[in-house]
């Protein structure tokens, strides 16, 4: 099945595995004209980049995003644009122990069932490394977005207990990167980085929330039945490793609310279609599966095994989820204006 | 935009408004030699039916599904199978008053944003009728998903401020239609059914939570990296009407917890592939936008106006939508079936 | 495997078989705000219409369109168009005796090979009756495209070995519907319908060429790789039943041709997008597969028996097939035409 | 729009241009466990690759096929197979000469009006180059479906106006490759290898027909209605570059046949599906349309002017295009392939 693929009009095809050459993607109906800003496309990389800060993997990579086609002369010419990004700092060996363990949490063993074999170097195919690529490809839609002065933000609403309380409409959004998590609110922003070290030294991980913030959305952006603009974005972003819940903005809360009450709420979204008005949405991120603690873990034998995580890991992927979030939300947008024009006789 | 599909190697098309003559679906990709259950579908069509009990609207509708090709002598042939559902009791007159008035929480404003004009008529395309059509299909799917001996059902979990407590893997499903909330719990369904009879008495409405339980699951259906299990049914989730709220078994509380904690958590899907082990999640439905109380709206010149709701509603559609959440989850896993038996050679 | 729909942006799923209640199909991504003159859909239907004259098969159907959704007062509102012909003059009886014979050139066997059963009625699926639906979804096309002022007309270029002489940009189109063979020259119509009464008297058929000429196409229909113009109508082309080739205006000769002769030949569409030039293309049918001879078949037991065929059928498709491949071509020129707008920023 | 992929289950996406860095494709879906004989794969580029005889351009490719995905320890994993092909001997200078002029029979002009700019070095993405990719992805379907002891082969038909005599089915397949010009018949190659030397001597070019012979296909390929085996061959077929025709066996001399007689003649697929008997097809391509001779041309400000094409290319692309055509009907069958497995419960 032909699953590598997100998008109708405009559609990103990915491939690659943590340990191999490279990983890479292929955007299709990007239309012809754009000016590629590869700078702009690298400092999205750079938020994404493992290193950056002592609360992510140390993993070195340059992830440069190398553009094969589609470009000519720094503009889009309507033909697939191919980039890659090459795997560097690959230490297979740290892995070839994983070859006959099952990670808890991981792809490792139902990989084995589905496909019979597995490239078990870093996970392969179900690396989160395969997010940069989506990085990339979201960088491209940013480009096209910025067309419609769309604004488009997401940042860190909870790590663990700690809950960023200001609302989404009030966030300042230059706050976002000032600090190593994300957090628009620097308090707050400290409490988790230390929330995080002290996971870390515990040899444990933590998950959270990240809130998204669009505003200026075309309105009519999204198509009944099957494809609403909120069921699209619930899609790309449960496709997202880790992502273990979706809600439009206070979705959860407002099961509890009365009607009268909750007509007043603005969603940004009617109908499955935008409605001019800003929209807001949550995800959820289950803490990292792979820990430092010793955990009980099964082998390819089917026997129960300690097993002590070799690999580099971030002890919270949420401050290098924050990109990937956005970069989900503009393919789907960016997907979504494109196949709006498509009906306009 | 070709919108209303849904699937890909089994792939519903569904078409109708709520006002005219018919609704109905194209289920095309359904394999053959499957005997149809027409009186299992149609007590499938019953479950989701107004006019059920008194926390539903009275539109009064047979919700005969009328079958128009691939099945001959009550087995599949292989064909699309293409049905219909006649509207009987459409009142057409209730809803003239709203040709120039935009309901809030409804499709009127977008629709006649994004397509410069609408079928006014029970909100034509964007009704909820057009569930209906996903039950039809779901029974079909469930037919298909007997033969694998997958047992699934969905009850409702909240009702406004009143949650279950039970844990999804101690819920007797036998217990959930035995009343009128769909409610395992007699006790819950009792202070469930109050709260919805005092919302209606004024005039407003509730949201609530329905939770799925799916067990007996094949290992491996799911692809990566965008057709993960997990993200086609919060896909197929967020497509249905009022829902703004998707998450894996307590997704978002789980935000909350370490990872040496959650590791230990099962929740039936590994990296997007489904594992064997039971698969629970929960859907939030916001309360029903109709409500009988007058309500400020705007008119098609733009001017504030005063509604007071005519057509018949749900003062909770929650009820009525378990069959619906358990039709589409039935779509999702017969589409990944399918999927899956494509890559073996 | 979801194989009964037709098109990318603008998408036709069709359903039913010869012997059911009824055919139909659904139009989804069809844009809103086009006028649907019902009569004109009608007066398309006559030309396929069973029954128009001795030349045809006598099965009666009036093959009226009854339109279900998507058009409120008579214009499309964007919503998908479904659309039912009923069946009426079904004679099953004819075919008990068909339902242990597989019929030579027929579906029969190869249906029962592939699903293990089949609805032996006609043909089920397989009737060509199922391109009664694609002449109404093609009339919807037409509506499309005439706001564009596109001339699209086919005609029959030759009927065995009677070939039409005059070039396809000289034919004047008036002509065609003006004999019961619609070819536009009344001379070799005369030969023509002389030759197919013939045929019939000998319990025989016959095949021949449809040309298609197409006149102001917009510039830029068609995308490259693999969506290209002419591969679209192509696979369009063959798609209808009995269709055994296809050919860009005189593909097949041009291979012997030098270049610099042939760089000076006008098609219409450079690399696969429409360059604003008339497109030309031909279209070759086998002869009719049932005929009223003694022949050879096998039965269901693997042996070899006598068949005489019943049922009705004509001894010549090519009259009837005309308005078939004017339709498929509007759905791929219409759809191509939709594509075209979703990469304009 | 996405128009850069083809296949449903099995789906490649290509991408690249004549003169960027590389071209190459991904190939989504292939199975897990296939043995990936990169020899084989390399063979396969081989028989396409420029400069192979003096019958063709003499631009110097490795053509080496570089996996970067899908592929672990020489088996495929169930991951989408990512491959480069590198671009060296690129000698854009050759091309500069033509940014402002539109060489007759190509995409240049139609490319600048469809997308407002082009890649004009050696035909951008519209470059015949391209094809490169379609031989490598088809050797690894060739890998598939050499499992099922498919047998596959093409060879040219006629050069100009020399046409084989010997039928299809009586093909010594060992011999095809036997000579510069892949026609099976040696005295009848030797006539095509003059006739292309003679109309390279005269700065001319040549089209001709290219035959396809497929035996052991196992019954059951291809889908009604719109995904028959024979129109996804021709969608195949009409989508490589220079393509104008295609034709089932005799296809189009059969028009002129009898109905008693065309049925006594096998195709090896009815009604869109294979019925187990050889499949054999015929493609018709027209001349190189880029020729030494001076032609006349227009330019970009829409004058005409008089060209000498610069640049190198294959006075007939036939000999080259017997693995491409064989490549596409290898995608082709494996997608068919993978099809009819998602049917079977």
């Amino acid at each position: 099945m032909a699953s590598n693929s997100f998008g109708e009009v405009l559609r990103l095809t990915t491939f690659g595995e943590s340990h191999g050459p490279s990983i890479g993607g292929v955007l299709d109906g990007f239309p012809p004209g754009i000016f590629i800003d590869t700078a702009f496309i690298q400092k999205e990389m750079e938020r994404r980049k493992p290193g950056q800060s002592d609360l992510t993997t140390s993993r070195a990579e340059a992830d440069e995003v190398h553009i094969l086609s589609g470009v000519f002369e720094n503009v889009s010419t309507g033909a697939p644009i191919a980039f890659l990004i090459h795997n560097r700092d690959q230490r297979s060996e740290d892995y070839t122990a994983l070859q006959h363990v099952y990670r808890p949490g991981h792809a490792d063993e139902v990989y084995d069932l589905k496909y019979g074999l597995r490239d078990y170097r870093g996970g392969g195919r179900s690396s989160a490394r395969e997010t940069a690529v989506r990085v990339a490809a979201g960088a491209f839609c940013k480009l096209l977005l910025q067309k419609e002065n769309l604004i488009l933000f997401s940042y860190v609403h909870s790590i663990g207990d700690i809950h960023l309380t200001t609302p989404p409409m009030e966030v300042d959004s230059i706050q976002i990167e000032t600090n190593a998590v994300r957090c628009p609110d620097q308090v707050k922003a400290s409490e988790m980085i230390k929330q995080i070290e002290l996971a870390k030294a515990n040899k444990d991980s933590l998950g959270g929330q990240i809130m998204t913030v669009i505003k200026n959305v075309p309105i009519g952006l999204g198509d009944p039945i099957y494809q609403k603009l909120n069921a699209r974005l619930a899609y790309a972003m449960m496709s997202i490793n880790a992502v273990q819940g979706f809600e439009m903005h206070r979705g959860f809360e407002r099961t509890g609310w009365n009607g009268s009450e909750n007509n007043l709420f603005e969603t940004g979204i009617s109908a499955g279609i935008s409605n001019g008005k800003p929209i807001v949405f949550n995800v959820a991120f289950k803490p990292t599966s792979t820990i430092a603690q010793l955990q009980k873990a099964k082998n390819t034998e089917g026997e129960t095994v300690t097993l002590e995580a070799a690999g580099r890991h971030d002890p919270c992927v949420l401050p290098r989820a924050v990109p990937i979030v956005e970069a989900m939300t503009a393919l789907v947008l960016a997907d979504a204006m494109l196949m709006s024009k498509s009906q306009r006789i």
